[in-house]
């Protein structure tokens, strides 16, 4: 169906995106899955092309755009290709609207050019082990000593953990028994900063090329210089960016499920079974016509949501419809393509393998289908 | 979510109709329901207050626009209020543009006063026993004899056929084994012309307020004058409009499903189980979550492609999706609601009986699922 | 698969029953569907071949075995043929264990010839207005006054309520704040009580052959010989009957599952859908088959369950699995045998368009899913 | 639900099984699972114990007993304890039957021995590059010259290639146009054979201690008195083990959904989610509710054909109803228990997400889910 969101300014960076993505992407990336990361040069690179700073202000190196749109351009690019761009999904579309918002002047200064150019890279630090997505829960502390917070706690499944320049810390600076909510802040914790420690790297099902890591914060000296915004109020701050943070999975979820889809058609035009081409079985016709009226439904519903985004409108039940609605559409046909790979599918060299896997994490991270339900709940009253 | 489809006329044109729906069709309805059909009276109403004349020519007592979304308006609005308009809604959307496309001069002057206002009622005759959605199977032939057509055969599953005035009837002039879709042509039988029968009504299992009926025709003579359009390619003209014909299906599923979930929510907040509201069990407020989640879906779904329509560049394929998706998802929504009515969802008293059995058919007429995805499974090169 | 609960006495059982269905059942189901209800007749015509009285006594008139399969038979011989035995059912499985169990021995002398002959017919007054499910909620009151209860209160939903000449009522004798199960009390009220009155006959959206009304109470003396088994703890009796009140459910589940599947097979083989068989059809075929598995396994079940039950071991929560499973397996199979009806799925005239009516009440009665997992997960340790 | 196909003997054996694979399997499972193989030392150490040789006839150290339970109950134990025994199970339950069934006096002399005690390794080559299931389109050739064939051929997709010491190969040795099925015939292959390559290793989602690979044959000459069976005929052969085949499949299904729900029962209890107990959610209790009742039907389904299987009753179609459904429910159970792990389900340290990659080849190999339901349709006459 048609889509009308994009201009063509949107379309020329599709095109730098998409020439970028084959030609150094696609080629190296059974290296990076079999490493666990991508290396940090990539970032680099995308840096020089200007992909990485469409949303930083012009005198810092960036475009200058808030335009949410380049991020969906950027990762649909990826999907298309049947690669993801890793961490740099999270650094562009979770971590920098941290940045954009709440850093100062002085903050500005030292951290925009290197966001921009791809010098530096961040994560950032929210779950804790046992506490899942309930941010309420935190219990890393960070006790203001004069110029300084000493922070000492543990995060677990943190994106991009492993090469972080900059991780953003979500630490509790006051305990109010009556207000779980209240007194947590963002605190940039700089790689070398002493007592900051990278712990295990997890082994996960799938996202190879991004690695997710623990990490130990023990009596760690963060300049107030690096707070991030208010004392006390990060609460509000990690709210307000969630619509955008759904989205991004939603957005993924779709371009994935159509990449895979496209995938499909192609190999069962190639591949026979019993003599006949797959494709001409009433049954792979069925499948896959029924999974490309979920995929259009799902992108009608995504680009309406990255629009009202892009206006501010967008609300935070809506963004859980979407990410409810995208990721589950996601796993029902990811399941169903690689099924008509027949035994190929379970083999690791064919692309829909990895789908597979990379895809089980999209009902879970950012808040699970549960979550997803718990605030569309609310949002009818119940 | 935000739509953008509407102007301020449609949202006027939605006024005018919510009131005549309120206080002419929910009262009357379960008395319309025992009758098997809408009394005529119901036409001439609406016909009054303009809202079956959007699509006519101003000169013939129309508002004079092709606008689609006065339709959906009207449907919208019927289904908010739990009921439909029977066969309104396919006099509106699926016969009359057979009219507005092909009358010509002298026909509309016979006969578009009398659709603005209500006074002439209309079916369309596709369906003969034994042939299914298979047009090119059709077996009611019409032979030339100077300036009129010998009209014979059968058709069933003709909805609104009791009472239509004029009965657009397709009908094979030529036979050419080589081509089963050419030679068939549109024949207007009106009412009252010898050999023209109404056979049995049909025991629906819901959509009451609409006869389905059994036509057959015996040498009927039909003035060549009665023909719509050129002889021979009605097989076009049918094609052509199936797209809308489809749409209006699909918007009729999300408007019933999303009406219905509304009802549900009233229910589960008003109604106790075990001594506790049912709205408070998470599994209500999971199920009705993820209803919403499809629902908005199916929704933006279908707004992109009321759009495309009115812009004339909606494809089949496209409409094939949306007709798919919205009535695959009504049929599960609707379901689950009637899930969380407990005992009383079975009672035909409460509208999601109702609901439910009207439903049915939704993934079946106007091209089944199975045939939604033969036409989707063409488009993707399969 | 092989099934080897019956035995020959079970065969030739079913060989009656299978007669009488097809001779005086099938051929009249139609008329009993119009006029709501099956004639007093029906059940002196199965009580005179002996099909109602196997659990009754010898000395009264029945076969004095109390082996739960030829319930099993007469449902899925009935099921078999597309139709049910409407209130027989409820008779033989849901009502006739309460008088078995509790019935003192000038009760039997009274009762059990008439249940044995067909000449008595019963209902089970459980459910009242607003309590759904929630046996412990019962505000019906019978006080005791010498040799008799004053018994008032509203039911609903009775199933047989219009003609049954026996009604066992849950009554609440005493009332204990702390404890709300204990206090309730089994009365048989009788046709012609002063006081005892029919009220509505609900309209449902199919079983239409079982009546299902409301009954009212008011000061109806109820002889103290009236009472089945002890006062007050009826709570218990009304539980241990529940899981051969859910096992009939789910038998008939599957048996009707599989006739829909069989005659839906039939169909097909016969249909054609733009010239072709519908069979021919790969989609038609894997639908089938999935079907098909599905029944299988719905049905290795059910008979495991009901040797269970016939050698007193199944437990509650199993019966609750068996229900769950085969009502929820049942409302997938109807839906998709329908759906492969095209058109003609949607007509009363065919059967399955009443099976699927049908079918939607049977995750709701006799404990609705939900129920069921309450019961399944507190199994589990939950 | 009850189970009654097992006797003492059974429960002797399941206890033996179960302390083997807690002592030996589960604390090196992780080490195996990196090296995608399980040593040959394990085969020995279960050939010790007995556990190998149920099915081999005493005389050559075996039990004796064509048994089937007893796979049954090696594969339950195993799964019960979040592992599998690898190629254990295709050899004993796919491959050993090939063996008892067409070895010649000598070959039981030379094998026998060896296949009870664990000495020797087996795998199978049947699937061809290009030809999937096809086993009628096999093209690796066996032409005879003298007392020996002459193999030529590659194979893919050999479970337990790596380390087998008998490899039987299904090869062509005669080619008929007008009979695809005919002229196969069962050679086979010893370690050591010059021209007999082992060539990649398959990287699969899952299945991880059980290695996948390629092998080719290259003019290697095979003795006539290695093969097994009457030349020509194997395509029969192969059909009739198919029931075994699947139902080892189906019988593992259920089993390691079984273990899944248990893994998550335990998971729930112990795990808060914003400070509640997961178990504590309604959600948590009817997910998991619902699961129990499907894994019960599929477990009853899987004992009845196992009985039938033991008695030799087992039909093609059965097995192929319960190999659809039972690997069709693990699906969707192993999916629904990860995701009430939250982010640690798509953890590979957690169980549950290497049942989550290892059941998603189920629906795949012994016949894909598709080829499962041209199986059935074929026997409902479609």
């Amino acid at each position: 169906m048609r889509r009308d969101l994009f201009s063509p300014d949107h379309e020329a960076f599709r095109d730098l995106a998409r020439e970028f993505i084959e030609k150094e992407v696609v080629p190296n990336y059974p290296a990076w899955e079999k490493q666990g990361q991508m290396p940090r040069e990539v970032f680099r690179r995308l840096g020089g092309l200007g992909l990485l700073g469409t949303a930083i202000p012009e005198e810092y190196g960036g475009m200058g755009t808030r335009d949410y749109r380049y991020n969906v351009v950027l990762q649909e690019e990826a999907q298309r290709a049947l690669v993801t761009l890793g961490t740099v999904r999270t650094q562009l579309d979770v971590i920098l609207p941290y940045f954009l918002e709440y850093a100062d002047r002085d903050q500005r200064t030292r951290w925009f050019p290197g966001l921009a150019d791809g010098s530096l890279l961040t994560a950032i630090a929210m779950t804790e082990p046992g506490t899942g997505s309930d941010l309420a829960g935190i219990r890393t502390t960070a006790v203001r000593e004069g110029d300084h917070y000493v922070l000492n706690g543990a995060k677990t499944f943190i994106t991009g953990g492993l090469l972080a320049d900059l991780v953003i810390v979500v630490a509790r600076t006051t305990t109010d028994p009556a207000n779980r909510r209240a007194g947590l802040t963002l605190l940039v914790v700089e790689d070398g900063m002493p007592g900051f420690e990278r712990g295990r790297v997890l082994d996960k099902m799938g996202c190879k090329v991004q690695d997710t890591v623990e990490l130990s914060f023990t009596d760690v000296r963060v300049p107030v210089a690096n707070r991030l915004g208010e004392e006390g109020v990060a609460f509000g701050y990690l709210g307000h960016n969630l619509p955008q943070e759904r989205m991004t999975v939603a957005v993924g979820s779709v371009a994935q499920a159509r990449a895979a889809v496209a995938a499909t058609i192609e190999y069962v035009r190639e591949r026979k079974a019993f003599g006949t081409p797959v494709a001409s079985f009433q049954n792979t016709k069925f499948e896959l016509a029924a999974m490309s009226a979920e995929v259009e439904a799902a992108q009608t519903m995504a680009d309406r949501a990255v629009l009202d985004l892009v206006d501010g409108q967008l609300s935070g039940a809506d963004a859980a419809r979407v990410k409810l609605f995208a990721t589950e559409m996601q796993a029902r046909i990811v399941d169903r393509c690689l099924q008509l790979f027949g035994g190929y599918g379970y083999m690791m060299e064919y692309p829909i393998a990895r789908l597979y896997t990379d895809a089980r994490v999209a009902r879970i991270y950012a808040g699970t289908s549960e979550v997803m339900k718990v605030i569309i709940a609310k949002d009818l009253g119940l």
